[in-house]
This record gives C-alpha cells, structure tokens and sequence, in this order.
C-alpha cells in the first residue's frame, strides 16, 4: 500500500470494520490506575479485552490472544515476571505487542526493564516524546508520566528506535507521529482533554494492539488505531464540559465513531 | 414461599427495602479491572463495601462482614490466600459468600483454586454459560472472559453444580438463570451495554452477596439480586447513548430503582 | 496570616491558583479501589498524578515528589514496603506527605502500620471521625471504611493528634474539620454523594498533598484543599442525578471551580 493520507484513511475505515467484526482479544499487562478505563475503550471500541497478568497464566494466554500490551505503570514484581513471560509467549506464538515504557528512564525498577522489553522486539512502542527518547536510552524520561521533551525532538529519536527494533513507534502528543524509521505519519487529531484523563494515553496502547490483531501492516493499523482513538477524543470534547464529561463521552464516541466520522475528520500527514 | 413470579417479584420489592434500610457491608476481594465499579455499585445500591483482600486481614473481615464475594478475574498470589481465608472463615462464621469463577477451565492457575473455591461450598456461584460448565468440571471455560458457551446448554450444568454445592448458581446472560438444583427460575432483564462495561457482570456478583445478608432463602435473594440489578440496567440504556454514559447512569439507576419499577418491569420466570 | 474566614478563603483563592499554575506533582501510594479515581481528581483540579508505589522507586520519587499521600485502603506487602520507604525519603526530602489512615484501628495488619507511619510525622492526617479516633490510638477504627463515631466526638482527639504529630489533622464528615492543635477550622460544604462515591474521601488526601506543595502553612492549606473539594462536590450535586453522573459531574467541577464560586460559597468558620 502505497502511504497516502488518502490511502491510509481508507486504510483506516476498513480496519476498524475488521475490529469490529472480529472483536479481538488483547492481553493487557497495564497498570493498576488506568486497568478499568483500558478494558472499557477495548469493549467500548468492540474488541475483547482479558487482563491476564500473573505468573503462570499471562504466557500461555499471550499464544491465544489476539493482541497484547505491556504497559510498565505500577510494575510490582508479579507484573514484572508476567510481562516478561507474556512477551517471550507472544514473540514465539507471533501474537503482536505492544510496549507502553510509562516513565522509562525516571525510575530505577523500570528502566533496566524496559530496556529489556524495547529489547525484545515489541511490535510497536507508544509513548510520550520523553518516554520514547528514554526507552531508545537517552533523554530524562520525563517528569513522572508527563512529557517534558517535545514531538519535534522525540521524531528522529523515534525513527532511530523503529529502525534498531525493526517495528513501529508511535509518539503521542498534540500531533501523533507514527514511524517505521522508513515513513513517518503525523495525525493531527485528538484534544487536549485525553490528557486530563488519567490513561488517555495508555489505553491508546491497547487499541493498538487491537488494530494489530486485523492486519500485518504495523504501521498501518498503528495509524489507524490513532486515527480512530483520536478522531473519537475530538466528538467527544465537542459535547464536554470537563474531564469527567469528556470520559463517559470518550466511551460513548470509541462505540459510534464511524467511516463518515473518520472520512470528514482525519488529519493524516 | 411459594416460587411464583408474583411471589419473587414481591419478595424482590421488600429484599431491596431491607438492603438499603441495613446496608449491609460485602467484603470483596476481587479483581482489579473492576473493583472501582463494584464498589461503586454497592455504593449506589445502598450497601456497604468493604475491599479487605490481604492476607491476615481478610479472614478476621469475612467473620464481621455481611457478604463475601471472591472473584478470581486477577488472582495475584496474596489474592489467592486471602480467598482462601476468608472463605474458612466466612464458612465458619456463617457469613454467605459468593464465587465468580471468571475464565475457570482456560488458565491453569486459576483452574484448580476455582475448583477448590468451589468444593467450599459458595453460597452462591456467579457467572457466564461458559463459566458456569467450567466451575463444575466440564466444557472450555470460555474465550478469556467471554462467554462462548449458551445460556440453554450451562443451564443443566448449573442445576447440576447448585445439587453438587447444595448451594445456588446464577448464570449471567441475555437471560439470567438462577437454580438451587431444584427450583430454576428465568430473569429476562437487562440490556447488550451491560456487557460493553467492564465489570458489569463482576459486580452483580457483589450485589448478591448484599442480597444474600438480609434473607437466609439464598434462591430468592439471588434473584432479587439479579432482578434489581437488570431492571436497573434497562432504566439506564434507555437514557444512554453509549457505554461511557451508561456506566455512569447504570450507577444513578442502582440508587433509583424502586419498587414501582420493579412490578412494572421485572421479567421473572 | 491571621486565621480569620475571611482570610482563609481569600488564601483558598490564591491557593487554587498556585496549583494550577505550577501542577504540583501527588505521588500517590493508595488504594486499589480508588486509584483512578484519585488520579482524576489530582488531574482535574490541575496538579500532576504519580502512583509510584513499588519498592526501589517509591524512596527515590518521594525525593522529587512535591507532595506525596499515603493510603492504608489496601495494603498489600509491596505497597506497605514503598509506604515505608516513600516516608523516610519525604522526610529527608522535605517532601510534605498526607497520611489517609482507612480502617485502621479495625483491621490487624494495617492497625501497626498506621501507628508507625503516624509516629513518623505526616505533615496531615485525614480521615473520617473513627479513623482520626483510631489514628490516635483509641476508638473502634469504625465498621471497615464507614464512620461510625461522630465528627464532634473526634475533634478533641484530632487536636491531641495534631499536638502529638506536631502538624495538622483534618476530619471528614458532614462539616470538615482542620487543625493544627492550636487553631480548629470547619467548613461546612459538601455533599452527601460524596460518600456515594468510592475514593469520595481518599481523592481528597490526594488533593491536601497537592495544596500542602505551594504553601508552608499547613493548615492553611489543608483548609484551601477541603475548601475546594467540597465547594466543587456542591457544584457538581447540584446538577447530578445519582452517584454515577455525580462522579463525572465532580470532576468536571474540580475542574471549572474558580474564586468566584469559593468566595459565594465557602462556608468557612
């Protein structure tokens, strides 16, 4: 597929019908704040989600998913030996993950272990722009779970980790940037409101790896889980008041957003 | 009394009278997904709630509490003690407690406590057609926490494990089931976006340990309890426009529901 | 400053906006059942949220933090090892840090902790009347998380406990109370579905850290936050329906609430 914005729109539409279709389940190893919101948006979106996430369990679940995420949130050291032993699972049975390096870099547990993960090839990393300029091992992760680096710093960062992984990375911020250190998209949609929901950015990690359940084209579904999750913050924020408003809303547009939505509205570029 | 959907509907009214005139306190250890939104159904109920789920503490709770509900979605290994512990304590202290076998029969951790759990003699077991034929030995355990498996097909099974326990089992489904092995009676409420919030099912099992506290006739209780629960569901769908807002209205409706809804909309069968 | 009402709400005023200015940074170390709650809320209002709570990074965010809360609702042993740790790094830091003191006094792991962390000198202790009763080392500890000794009864304790601790105490209930000991401080706003809301009561110690990092004057603070919390959770009641729009009716208003809304309506005294 050649990576047009029209194209990838198109692209867009299609694979959300195939999520929708297929409803595929996504193995989230997250972190206890966002855990309840995250299985909302995958079930809200039309996917299936299980949060299969102890020893003994989270790597003979990670053969059949459909899709995992390894979010590194609150990693207490049950977490730690799940993620470890889901990703080793996924990469042998081919189940594409998905890496969330939450706070990488600022906190000494973490760190060492997403280097481990990045290290282990995820399918796509998702993070701020300090966290993914700390998970490729440079930059200050950031000030606990913001983002203090910028896009424009984070996107060459972000094409050099896509080509040392050989996968996707996608940053988010006010613009999204999508790479597979060969074509980099930028998707101008979304609203400053997900930031002010706690997991606004984490449960996008497990809608990625819902996408990357539906096709093999990484940077595709990427695009298109972005699109899609962000095209619904915007219908969402156009009949909010507040933060609280604007997540039942958010909820609400992951079930409606549709072709017509994503046609009139996406800003791929 | 006498079994007849006049009867249960009657005894419905009064038991959620008596619930939230003694808001009883339920102690749950359940997962972390949805442990918010249970707490926040009893909450809204009109119970108590009380999430004492560590080890040490959770026997000398289960002994004071109203209700115990174990629920097995995320049983990290101080969870799975604690279950263990309070349900001795609560078997001997004679406070009712209720089981939700989530994704019993498919993950090999969970699978055998389930059966333990089980052989413990619930109160009351909770779940889905799958669940349901798996807690009792038999059939997949479901697609994570999916029911793949029908109502009509678990129904048998659930006659069969309420005999085996000497208890109650209750089936969640578009219609919910609930059989003390000799009596099998049909709630025909509820509403689809149930399922598109997580925890939907999760914290009807906590409501029926509320139930459970204010009448020793566990059959009766626990249709009450599913019967509230499901009127309550489609007074909230009809104001909602999607999952977001329909955690949130579900909420409002536990809290609202009255007995005038209950005569007009109850579906017991 | 001279404690007047007067004062103390212009403070309030001043206070909300010194947080939103600089977005202090809330490490939290609570409960499961409130945390995305309480990170909502810290959001919301405009402060930074930050559930560092694993042993090895709770110490050394503790140092960086600018307010860090602590929240006994469920203690599992890793979370009791960060509390620790998180506490003797505050300390050293400077770091102010709340101490929610939930269930204590009732439950038999929790109970030693709680002393041991109120013997190290939280710059605020809040809870409700029988956990500040408890706190002090006398009382029931109250019927799991529920109040059951009234404020009146708890506030000599609460300045005995603020004479003890040297810092300030603040009981939550129908009318707050704040103290250092030497000056007592209600403030009579609020509303009840607040305690329809899981969290309703521990996002609020999220928020006392939060105001305690743009002041010194501890109970100055403590009342701003009290102060706000409440004003918002009238706003928001009386536009709600039940618990479940209350909760997103909430946080929209911590949001929104501004100085005008606090000098109309802060009932301080």
């Amino acid at each position: 597929m050649l990576r047009t914005p029209k194209n990838l729109t198109d692209f867009t539409c299609s694979a959300l019908d195939e999520v929708r279709d297929h409803a595929p389940l996504v193995q989230c190893i997250t972190n206890s704040v966002v855990v309840n919101f995250t299985a909302n948006a995958l079930l809200a979106l039309g996917a299936s989600a299980a949060m299969v996430d102890i020893p003994d369990e989270a790597g003979p679940f990670a053969r059949v998913a459909s899709g995992l995420l390894v979010n590194l949130g609150t990693p207490a050291a049950e977490s730690r030996e799940a993620m470890l032993e889901a990703v080793a699972a996924a990469n042998d049975a081919k189940t594409p993950w998905v890496l969330d390096p939450v706070a990488v870099g600022s906190l000494p547990v973490r760190t060492p272990l997403g280097y481990t993960l990045r290290d282990l090839r995820p399918s796509i990393v998702r993070g701020n722009a300090s966290e993914i300029i700390a998970a490729m091992g440079s930059g200050s992760g950031g000030r606990g779970v913001d983002a203090s680096d910028g896009v424009d710093e984070a996107e060459p960062v972000a094409r050099a980790l896509a080509a040392k992984t050989g996968r996707v990375v996608a940053i988010s911020g006010p613009v999204d940037v999508v790479t597979d250190g060969r074509d980099t998209i930028r998707i101008a949609n979304g609203d400053a409101l997900l930031t002010k929901v706690t997991g606004g950015g984490c449960a996008l990690g497990a809608v990625m790896a819902a996408f990357a359940a539906v096709d093999d084209d990484r940077l595709a579904t990427t695009v298109a889980a972005a699109t899609v999750y962000t095209v619904a913050a915007e219908l969402a924020a156009s009949r909010s008041v507040g933060p609280g408003s604007f997540a039942a809303n958010f909820l609400d547009a992951l079930a409606a957003v549709d072709a017509d939505d994503i046609r009139r509205m996406a800003a791929i570029a």
